[in-house]
C-alpha cells in the first residue's frame, strides 16, 4: 500500500482526566491541572489516513464524500460538541486522547473501502499529538 | 500611539453556551450545539496587543517577563484548565467568547505599565475569533 | 464600535490575470506568470470581520450562523469552486484578489444586521493578503 | 535509511475533476462541485522528502540547492501557475492530487543522489492531503 | 485610505540583546537569556503591508513585483542570513525587534509609490510580534 | 508499537553552516549564504515522537511531565537561547540541522522510559525540516 489519503478534521469537546483506579491524590500527580474537578476542554484536530490503490477511472484512493459520511456519522455525531467523560467509551478508561485516538480507529476500522484504514492522528493541542495505526 | 507589542497564550477550558435570560427552547435555537447540556471545550488563543513608546535604552515597549506575568496572574491561573460556568465573571453572563475576550480586558486593564493595553484578541477555533479594545 | 466577531471561510477558485484595457504584451508585464492563458487558482481564504455589540442576552455580537447563512448565500455560492473570469463581477474587471475583496464586501454589506461590515480580508497564498473596509 | 530532509513548495494550478471512462452525470455523481464545468483551483503544498547518509563533511542528506533545482526544472516550471487538465500527464488521467502526487514522484525520482526520493506529499487544502512513495 | 495589500518575508537572523546604556547586571537583568553572551537567532516573519486606490485598469493596488524588489533590495539583501548586531542601524540601539521593525519600516518608507507604506508587523516567534505604523 | 505520543518544543539558536574539513571556497559554495561570516539563526521547531503501551490504568503512553523535564533538562537547557557553534556535540561536525536533529535524538535516547524514543523532527524553518530515527 503506497498511496495514501488524509483528512483532517476537528472536534470541540470538554474532558477532565481521572480514573477510578487511582486514589484521588494519585490521580492528581499523575494527571497534574488536567485532573481539576470540573473539566476543561480542547478543540482536537482528527486526521484519518486511509490507505490504497488510485483507481483507474477515477483518480482517487477513496471518495472524500464516503469518507467525511463515516466520520460524521461514527465519530463527530458522537463526540463533537460533547463532554468525553459522559461517553460509554470513556466508561472504564480515562479520556486521555491517547484513547480518543483508539476509540476513533476503532469506530472507523472496517468502514472506508475499498481503502484501509491506515492510521488515525489526533493533535490535543498545537503542541501535542497521538498516533494509533491499530493492535 | 504607533508602536505595539502583541502576544499569544493558550487556554484550554470548557464551556456550555446557556443563559437563564432565554428558555431552554430559546437556548437550544440560539446556541446550538453550544448548549449541549454537558458543555464542550476549546484551545482559546489568547492574543495580548500593548501600545506605547519604543524606549530609548532598552528598545522595547514592554518587558515580556512583566506581561507574561500579568496574563498568567490575572488571566491564565483563572481560566486556563477550568470550566468557565463556574467562574463568578460568568455567573450573570453567558460565557460566550465575546464575553471571555472582555474578561481579559478587563482583568488587564491598568496592569502593563508604562504601556497601554490596545486590544485583546480571543480565537476560538481557528475558524473564528473576536477583539475588543475596551468600551 | 468596539467589539469585533471574525470568521474564516475557505474558497477554492480558479482565474486568469488579464484585462482587455491593456495590450497582450502589457499584460504580460503587468501580470507575468499570472497571465498565463489557461488560468491557475488558489484556495483563497476569505476573513469577514463584524462589528456592534455585545448583546446583553445572547452574549454576541452576532449569530454565527446568520453569518454563515449570509456568507453561503451570497458569496460561497457564487465564488466557491468557480472560474472567477466567468462571473459578470470580473466582466469589465479584472479578477485580482483586490477586486474579489472589493465584490466579497459589497455582496454582503447590509446583510450582517445587527451587527456592521467592518472589514474584509482575503488570503491568495499564505504570504498575501488584501484587506478592504468599504468606499 | 534513518535520515529524511523535506522540503515544501507550493504551487498556484487550476483543474476541473472529469474523465472520459464515465458519463457527463457519473462524472456529478462521482466529483461533485469538482466537476464544475469551467474549473476552479488551489494553493497545492508540495513537500519532498528525500533519505539517505548524513553526510561526514558536509552534515547533509542532499544540498537543498540541488533539491531546488530538481523541483523547479521537473515539477515548478511544469504544472506553476498552470491548469493541471492541459498537461500531457492528465491526458488521460483525471486530474485528481492523488494522480499529481504520483506525476511528481515520477518526475522527481531518480533525479535527488546521492540520496533518494522517500516520499511525496501533496496538500490540495488545509483539510486534505495525499501522499505516495512509488509502486 | 481603505484597500490594503499586505506580504509577507521570512528572514533568518541572529542577535545578541545587549545595549551599552546598561550595565552587565542590568542588561542580564533586562533582557535575561535574550543577553546570552554569545547570541542566539530567530525565524523572523516580516509582513509589509501597504495601502492605497485600487487601480481601474490593472485592479491592483500595488504590483507585488514592486513591492518585492523594494523589499529585497532595502530589507532583504541587508538583514538576511546576518547578525543584526553588527548592522550599522543596530550600532547605538539593542537589535530588539521593536528596532528591527522600525528600521524596515523607516527603509520601506517612500518606495512603495503609488501606494503607501501603512504597517510593518514582525514576528520574533509563532509567539510575540511588533507592529509600527510611523512616527 | 503502534502507538505514538508527539510533543512540539521550540528552540531559538544561532549557527554558521562551516567546516574545516573544506576551504573557504568550498565552504561558501556548499553552503551558500548560509556560510556568512557572522552567523544568523533560527526558530527551530523539535518534535519528538516517542512510541509504547498505552497504559491501562493511566491512558497514556508517557506521562507529558516526564517527557517535558527529559527535553528541558537534556536539550533546552543546552542548545535553547546558544550559538549552536560554540557546543562541544559541533566541535567537529557543521551544525546543520541534520546534525541537530541526530543530536537531539542522541541525547533524548534512552531518557523517555517505560516509552521509547521513535524520531526526532527538526524543522529550520516553516519550509524545510529533517527527521531521525536512530542508527
Amino acid at each position: 500500500m503506497k498511496a495514501y489519503f488524509g483528512r483532517r478534521y476537528t472536534l470541540s469537546a470538554s474532558h477532565r482526566l481521572h480514573t477510578d483506579a487511582l486514589t484521588a491524590e494519585e490521580n492528581r500527580a499523575v494527571y497534574g491541572k488536567c485532573n481539576n474537578p470540573h473539566g476543561h476542554g480542547h478543540n482536537y484536530v482528527v486526521e484519518v489516513l486511509v490507505g490504497g490503490e488510485v483507481g483507474r477511472e477515477t483518480g482517487m484512493v477513496l471518495n472524500m464524500a464516503l469518507l467525511d459520511e463515516a466520520v460524521r456519522g461514527l465519530v463527530m455525531d458522537r463526540f463533537d460538541h460533547t463532554n468525553l467523560n459522559r461517553d460509554p467509551y470513556f466508561k472504564n478508561r480515562a479520556p486521555t486522547t491517547e484513547n480518543l485516538c483508539k476509540a476513533v480507529f476503532e469506530l472507523l476500522d472496517g468502514s472506508v473501502e475499498p481503502a484501509r484504514l491506515a492510521q488515525v492522528r489526533v493533535e490535543e493541542t498545537e503542541n501535542n499529538f497521538f498516533e494509533y495505526s491499530g493492535a
